[in-house]
């Protein structure tokens, strides 16, 4: 838990330079344009504690993963998200001595995040010995429309005339800190200028996966009016500019670097040198206030549809536009063969780019807040991995198209390195069917079950269906050795909620089998030859969902997380020391596993998930039952149990939760920012608002609101896409007003009351 | 499965030259002395696929482990059986080409190892372009009570005069084929000559964890009776002793090379070079055929008392002599700081040296076949590692003196690198009791009780107690989270055995308490000053003990291995196709996992330590019930299970299973002697007969004999160790005479009648 972020709307500050929270603040500043990103690492060498990294979409290597007794099925590389060409570096040394804040204590720093430009600023000033006070202002960002550009200047002022050396530079020598094996992942590193277009640039390729990349480096430096001439030159792995003048006081110098970086997703290899080229010279006759512009622009076509409005809590308001804002520069949802890493481009922390945490959290985020395209493109990377999906479930013995897909992926190969994730924690393949459901409800795009979803969801179900076995003992299909949501249980036997989704996803499959069959039998009958699927098969999935077991007590009236469960010692986290938290900290994996401590939602994720499938006493009994065992180490936790306790009426812990999603990484709240921002668990903290706070869910094709704000807050104020419209919602106290400001007529249910909402005519309820 | 070892009583034979089969029997012809002993690498240079290993008893290194994802109170590191200086090596070349059996065929190739002498036996002809036909003859031992000495011998005889160069060398820079980082475990590697005593050496420790070790070695070479002059030389990391000289046909060379390996576990290193070059120059005088006398009986007085003659069946005859002969070379029992490695000094594979193991497997062995002193070293061995067993147990968070014993362990701690062991796998603190008490009831030594035994028990008893949970539920103690000893199964509740042992652990620990306070008050009094134990600990160790739960299951009758098993798909073993065993290569950990196959014994294992607990029914029933669904995937299974097979009357099956253990490494059954051989299993192989075929018990203080021979054998001979008494046991058909061959008169119990049992006078009973 740390408080040194200064509060303020639209803007992430830090005050004055701690060399012990550096790291944090390196993740915290982050910025980048879902192309390309990096951590707010310095430009000017910086000796202290510090993870660099720059990332680019789509770019991983397969780390061969560290198993202590590998086994069958295990699988064959973890991927990382890899730490790619430092692009950012200019080293300055001012008469001699080199600018590095670990050894010149700065005055006056302020690091800053515009939010709403997407830039990251910082100036500061530093004292030399002779007395020259040097005035330092930085500004950065990755062009949100120019996807291959980032553009840095940087402003100097001395109070004393001095000699300054510049060295902007390209440095293709980055390591990943968490290489399993402190292994270098790139390959055919080199390095070199094109002297005509004064052009510095560094190309490499990644070893094992090929990924080529080419960065090429402009920098311009000018006293006054007065152009400062570099020399360029080129080593092992690194290009350079240099520069060398006399600053005079009263004079500023200014610098700006344009950068282009390109890599094989995107352009062809054999065009690399023309596109750099061309990038930067583009970049350069723009100039930098032009692009800067062009940055402004489009940062505010973003918030235009995703803003969010709090009236009357600022850190509240701070939080929730640092979520989206990090959600959108890691994300725009262009490229289905992208997904949401869980750091974004905040650091390299749990590899691989791909987790269940899209479908749980992110594709409803998107759907609120961009075009369908975008939550289509997420539904697609998975419907492009499904014979990766299918391949990962015959390599555990799997076979006739059942298809589990992996827990942790790049390329739709699963990549984790614990059995008890990789092989166990198969609830996801059900939240991958779910946000079918979840896309198809919200926009109404039912095409997408016959022309992609289906494919899916049969696979799916076919897991599901060899997954369970038949107990004899119970006379109900079982669910042996899962994981479930709380990752602080392994290898249980009949976890509720995965036996529940499991059993939805046999129904929902069969359903709409059954549908497509009426509503478009020759795209069924396509689908059924292309997948060999029989109506056997379609009945044995609704033999199992009818027959299927779930633990249950009742004496305590509630659905078990897992066979088992009260065998547990239970006592309420609230006893537990405050010295012993969080627990995965003070307490040894072993006895995590056997206490009755729930990391995040495991039956109440079903709870949230169905809904309708159970009344409000079950929600309230339920929410009793297990909250008070949760312990909400996983960034994941607390926006599902803010929703649920606004479900159940319990505002204050609603909000509770809500503050500590959302303010998660700004505060620090679970000790780890500095490996990078908890990206996916952002878009759970926009769900604790529209469906928390505003109460939001769509119906048979309508909105439902059922807004309660917390007393903290004057007023809410949002803007959400829903098919053809985009609303203006406007919540003050217990009134609701709703703008339909684009697209045909509609209508909403407000409080249970349907009403009619014309085109451009704000409409209130309460 | 392979058959290619000839079937002799005395000899391990392999007759022509197989590449493919060589890592196989590398590991089946290792030799050792209990301080050192290597693999049957050749001494020539051999290019083909080998897995070189010399290794030094108690010289390990700590190496980093492979952990996907490091979490609390996982194990710091994986100690490893080291790979230490190769002393073996001669190369040789005729006319310039180099002897090396992967480029050139032998012919006449035979590989023998001879048991009763401890000697590893080579000859082979290879034969030149030039037809010149070379005999080679090797002999290789590591002298049994020269504990520092091992020595060769070499005669090489042509058809055509050669020229001959040999390379006698030590070689320093050895790795572990099994390192996690490919590390080199060595340092300060250093080689030279001294040349006066014509002895070359390589010098080296250990880095972490410091041990030191020198190695000399002297090679004689004469032809005729003429000795032929050598020069001495060493570079980095290796000394050699060249030779060359003109060979002549008719004539032999003879080389003698004598080797010291000194370690500090041992020496001091100050004197190790005095101590070398008097180990060898004591040896060098003495002379190779005089060692050689010295090793047949050394071989022979520990042959008097573990030998066992079965006449009729030479399969088996050859096979429990070859599990005896490696159980000796490896472990002598006069250094309670020694265990018994997994696979002995024939491989490096499971790196550390002690599992539990030991006290379910080996002990019984020793007891029977050694001087008390040798098990009650192993028992001490524990005894002196309790504090790091508390410190084990402090790590994942118990306290008050509670002790868990680890899994793997060089040195008390931990080093095995899978949670679902180190944490889980905790029966292993119960066999440890056990040992205890198997110790006492067989030597009759009740004072080890007081001095040693009852400090293990009390840490014992009090993990045990603070490793069950009250559940309300169950209104029962149980235990959750653990890996019982079938490890198919991982992180269950309620393991039967474990719970079951526990129990017993509990209820002897405070049966002894109560005991010593009477029969030793003052000595009571020490040790619960010692430990700070109260009688209120004691009572909840029974209270516990009086309310543990057990899995049970009323339709089958009987106790289940764990709670839910019966929710498994329970398919008899006997329905596998083939080609899908073993299932541990063919399965994916996954489905292993869920499946209902038993690696070994696991509840059985509990019948079979606690046999007079259940009546002849109860075994019946549970044998029949679990040993169909047991793969025996495990080199530990068929012994217990050959055993219970006995006591319930089915001979055959008990037989089938003595061949599987017996054989398991000659025949390759589980296709992995190539890593080293099986040699704590192998001291099952004799509890088989001992316990199994003839039926030994001890109870009351008595032997009890209830002896039924397979059909296949005429009859069964053995030396038996029993307190004061060494007993030659004579079982042929229906009938046994025992002999008392030493010590005071005393009795046993035959068939169930009590037998006088004068010294010397054979007694037979039917």
């Amino acid at each position: 838990m740390k408080d040194y972020i200064k509060i303020d709307p639209w803007n992430i500050i830090e005050e004055g330079f701690d060399p012990a929270l550096h790291k944090v603040s390196e993740s915290l500043f982050s910025i980048g344009n879902g192309r390309m990103g990096q951590r707010a690492n310095f430009e000017e060498s910086y000796s202290g504690k510090t993870l660099r990294g720059s990332y680019l979409a789509g770019v991983y290597y397969p780390d061969k993963t560290r198993v202590g007794w590998w086994k069958n099925g295990y699988p064959e590389y973890f991927a990382k998200v890899l730490n790619s060409v430092n692009w950012i570096g200019i080293d300055i040394s001012v008469d001699g001595v080199a600018v590095d804040l670990a050894h010149i204590q700065p005055k006056g720093f302020q690091r800053k995040l515009n939010m709403q430009h997407g830039l990251l600023e910082r100036h500061y000033t530093i004292e030399l010995q002779n007395g020259n006070q040097l005035q330092f202002k930085w500004t950065r960002f990755c062009h949100i429309t120019r996807k291959d550009l980032g553009v840095i200047r940087l402003e100097i002022a001395a109070t004393k005339d001095c000699e300054l050396t510049i060295n902007s530079y390209l440095d293709g020598a980055v390591y990943n800190q968490d290489s399993n094996y402190d292994e270098f992942f790139w390959e055919q590193t080199s390095a070199g200028a094109y002297e005509k277009a004064g052009v510095v640039w560094v190309r490499q390729q990644t070893r094992k996966t090929g990924f080529k990349v080419l960065a090429g480096a402009k920098t311009q430096v000018q006293q006054g009016s007065e152009m400062i001439p570099g020399t360029l030159s080129s080593g092992e792995m690194r290009a350079e500019e240099h520069y060398r003048l006399l600053l005079k006081s009263g004079q500023t110098l200014k610098l700006e670097k344009y950068v282009a970086v390109l890599t094989d997703m995107y352009h062809q290899p054999a065009q690399f040198e023309d596109i750099v080229k061309s990038t930067i010279s583009a970049a350069v006759d723009t100039g930098f206030e032009q692009l800067l512009e062009e940055q402004i622009h489009g940062w505010a076509d973003i918030w235009k549809q995703a803003d969010i409005l709090i009236e009357g809590d600022d850190a509240a308001q701070q939080g929730i536009r640092f979520n989206i804002f990090q959600l959108f520069q890691t994300y725009n949802g262009d490229d289905a063969r992208l997904n949401i890493g869980p750091k974004g481009f905040t650091g390299e922390k749990y590899g691989g780019s791909t987790y269940w945490d899209t479908e749980a959290y992110c594709i409803p985020f998107y759907l609120g807040t961009a075009s369908p395209e975008v939550s289509r493109n997420l539904l697609l990377y998975r419907y492009q991995q499904l014979p990766k999906a299918i391949e990962n479930a015959e390599k555990l013995g799997f076979s006739g198209g059942a298809a589990l897909y992996p827990m942790v992926t790049m390329n739709g190969e699963e990549c984790h390195n614990e059995w008890e994730i990789t092989f166990e924690e198969i609830h996801r393949n059900g939240a991958i069917a779910y946000a079918i459901y979840d896309y198809i409800n919200y926009t109404g795009d039912a095409d997408y079950m016959a022309s992609h979803g289906l494919e899916v969801l049969i696979g799916i179900a076919r897991f599901w269906a060899q997954r369970v076995n038949w107990s004899n003992d119970k006379k109900k299909f079982v669910m042996l050795g899962v994981t479930g949501p709380n990752e602080f249980e392994n290898n249980v036997n009949n976890n509720w909620y995965t036996n529940y989704i499991a059993s939805w996803c046999m129904r929902y499959a069969a359903e709409q089998c059954e549908w497509l069959k009426t509503a478009n039998p020759s795209a069924m009958n396509a689908i059924s030859g292309k997948t060999a699927l029989s109506t056997e098969e379609v009945s044995n999935w609704k033999h199992i969902q009818a027959n299927m077991y779930f633990p249950f007590d009742s004496d305590q009236n509630v659905f078990l997380q897992q066979d088992g469960f009260l065998d547990k010692e239970l006592i309420p986290v609230s006893d537990l020391p405050a010295s012993q938290r969080p627990i995965v900290e003070h307490w040894s994996w072993d006895r995590i596993l056997r206490s009755c401590y729930i990391k995040q939602a495991d039956v109440l994720q079903g709870f949230y998930f169905f809904e309708d499938d159970f009344d409000a006493d079950a929600h309230r009994r339920h929410f009793d039952f297990y909250e008070q065992y949760t312990v909400h180490e996983s960034s994941l936790s607390p926006c599902i149990h803010s929703i649920l306790a606004n479900k159940i009426g319990n505002h204050e812990k609603a909000y509770e939760f809500y503050l500590r999603t959302s303010r998660l990484d700004l505060n620090d709240i679970n000790n780890d920012t500095c490996d990078g921002c908890h990206i996916t668990s952002m878009a759970g903290t926009w769900m604790t608002i529209s469906k928390g706070f505003a109460g939001i869910r769509v119906k048979n094709g309508k909105l439902h609101f059922n807004p309660a704000l917390p007393n903290q807050w004057k007023s809410l104020t949002f803007n959400l896409r829903f098919r053809e419209n985009l609303f203006y919602i406007h919540i003050a106290g217990d009134g609701v007003q709703v703008t339909n400001t684009s697209g045909p007529d509609t209508s909403a249910v407000i409080n249970g009351i349907e009403k009619h909402l014309p085109q451009s005519n704000p409409v209130s309820a309460s």
